[in-house]
């Protein structure tokens, strides 16, 4: 393939900088050149630099791709997502705009398990392309990389059969079994958990079909001695953990996630100073997901300042989903995070890319533009990278929606 | 030019009903036909009823548009905001997210007089472009008639300039005279009232220029004497009355408003039952603009609920402008009045279309797709009406931004 030069850019962010995650003031480091421009070879960045030094060093043969003086910034990557799910949850929103409540909606079918009874029908054929065309919002919006959790079947086999519908969006999309969503209705408790963790975990691992586990920690669903036992079985697997925790209430979720050395703990929005403080002393990295707060109009964001502040490497992640969190825009969840979260553009877009990646053990290959690194960029419609938090539904992918390189991230 | 046919669509919103502003359970009815299609000729609505019926209706020459099973609504009507204007606020938006204060913002430089220092130098043909390149971003998220306030040169020649602007963008926009947006800090505030009530208000009236006047009234700018002065030479000409009140503090706006026979109250983040009573009375149309609160991170929004209850016939609008709201989308508006102000996803419905094009003098034209009414519609990337309030960033326009007939609104 010919060399490709990505020239006029306005602005080109390579989050410049170790290949890790960002932490304090790190994450205001974006690695800003303007007037830029990028060399492209085999599906690397080649080089990138102010557009003076970079177009005259473009080979002969390169092909020319003009920004029209417009933003590149990497393709963005998602670390939490719900993308394999049948039906819709529209019942339940137009209710809860009526003022029903949550035991309401549940009586008449809705919440998850409205979710559930549409998904467990799906063939692993069917719950693909569900997914494929949840991912393709996703990309609309300039996410180029996403995790994905499992969650809506609550059965052995159907857990199973959207863990192989997400090994086709590989390695755009890198999947987590998320078993223990909640307890399912119709079984036993106890015998669901021990299926997960005696059959689910090895079963995902022995055939590579999860890169973690997750686990909803919540008063109505798992607790903390289920998350003990399921992040037992994870390690013994060899799998890695993310936890939902302290989402509707502080249960103590993130000291329980700084206790079983989880990899993330995410939500968060009732945290405290103790909480961030396990987090930050255990090396927990903290997934928030400002987009569910907003989608059940609720009004309290996690303390984000406080978490870069206290030296977290903080990322954001838009928890879409069909229930709590319709949302795929990682640049809606920047746009609430300076608003309701005291973040600033720059830190936000450390945590929707270069921290993103380091969750999913990609921060060799994805999240920055540097020489080496796979190619993926978006071009959006916007000169400045504040107006990506600034107005999200103006500043959007140019053209064709992404101008990113099929090559993969290396698989998890 | 020949007929056409809308074929195929999930769902056609007519909102059949009384050519006028629909109040209390009015506002949830929508004339929603399921399996529907629709006859245009002339630029106008023919005919709209379920497919199977229609269709076969169709004149033998018309052209055949295929929705592809998708939902199609009235053209939406944005009845608030601010096109013309020159420059950006993002170094105020970023100086938010760090924390610093209006005041520090302000002695910075920011705030309203950034936006009136980079309006003033502009010319008419600049003004005219820069409206033109902001209603497209409301045309590419579903508006197809918008009002638009001047209000960021605050001198008289400038806000000519403006209205003269907005005068390229007619019958699709309909002009308001905002002059009395703040007092211009480099003028006598009085001698600045008098010019705008003693010339502006005349001239633009003469020359036909402007629909209405409006008036920003709170603490630190317009005082209600102020509103009552405007209100008269408004009436003098022949202008109607429209009032930014209420926004930061309940300083009685509202009933300011009903007392000077406002044709609109704006805002009204403040309003209580007492001035919702008084709006009720007085027949004043509220205009609530979630994404003001939103885009400033605050968290007190307008009584929606409580005003569709009182009988008052409420309008949704985006408050578009470079500071407080760079909102384009109503469909954003309505997702966020769902979530926080407890509205239905038909009752928004109804607040962005007929009762907003109410408000322009346009309810027997536009705001609903009723034989003889104008074409404008727009074909959504959704099936369902409700899923424009549930995920604002899926459901689109499809394809070409807007379907809509070119044809225009009548004169204000």
């Amino acid at each position: 393939m010919r060399p490709l030069v990505v020239g006029n850019c306005s602005q080109i962010v390579t989050m410049q900088g170790p290949q890790r995650a960002r932490v304090g003031p790190e994450m205001s480091e974006i690695g800003l050149i303007h007037d830029a421009a990028m060399v492209v070879r085999d599906g690397k960045v080649e080089a990138v630099g102010p557009r003076d030094e970079i177009e005259w060093l473009a080979p002969s043969d390169a092909e020319y791709h003009d920004a029209g003086g417009r933003l590149v910034t990497p393709g963005l990557v998602d670390a939490h997502t719900h993308l394999v799910f049948g039906g819709d949850r529209l019942d339940d929103f137009e209710a809860r705009s009526q003022g029903k409540t949550y035991a309401e909606i549940a009586t008449a079918g809705g919440g998850i398990w409205r979710t559930v009874a549409a998904t467990r029908p799906l063939s692993t054929e069917d719950l693909a392309s569900q997914a494929a065309k949840h991912f393709d919002l996703l990309r609309r919006h300039g996410t180029t990389v996403a995790e994905s959790k499992t969650g809506y079947a609550l059965d052995r086999d159907g857990e199973l059969r959207s863990l192989r519908a997400l090994q086709t969006l590989r390695p755009r999309v890198v999947p987590t079994l998320l078993a223990a969503h909640a307890y399912p209705k119709d079984q036993d408790p106890q015998a669901y958990l021990d299926m997960v963790c005696d059959e689910l975990v090895p079963l995902a691992a022995r055939a590579g079909l999860a890169r973690d586990v997750d686990i909803f920690v919540e008063e109505g669903y798992f607790s903390h001695e289920d998350a003990e036992r399921l992040a037992m079985a994870a390690r013994a697997h060899g799998l890695g953990l993310r936890m939902h925790v302290d989402q509707l209430a502080d249960s103590g979720g993130a000291g329980l996630a700084a206790r079983l050395g989880a990899r993330t703990a995410d939500h968060l929005e009732h945290t405290g100073a103790d909480g961030i403080a396990a987090l930050a002393e255990a090396g927990v990295t903290p997934v928030l997901l400002p987009g569910s707060v907003w989608g059940l109009g609720l009004s309290r964001y996690p303390l984000g300042r406080e978490m870069v502040d206290a030296g977290l490497p903080v990322v954001l992640a838009t928890d879409f989903n069909p229930g709590s969190s319709p949302v795929p825009s990682l640049l809606f969840c920047m746009a609430l995070a300076c608003r309701l979260m005291r973040m600033t553009p720059a830190e936000c877009l450390t945590a929707v890319t270069v921290n993103a990646a380091a969750t999913l053990g990609l921060e060799t290959s994805h999240g920055a533009l540097m020489p080496g690194m796979a190619a993926d960029f978006v071009v959006w419609e916007a000169e400045d990278y504040r107006e990506l938090a600034f107005w999200p539904d103006v500043a959007r992918p140019a053209n064709n929606p992404i101008v990113a390189n099929e090559s993969c991230p290396s698989e998890p």
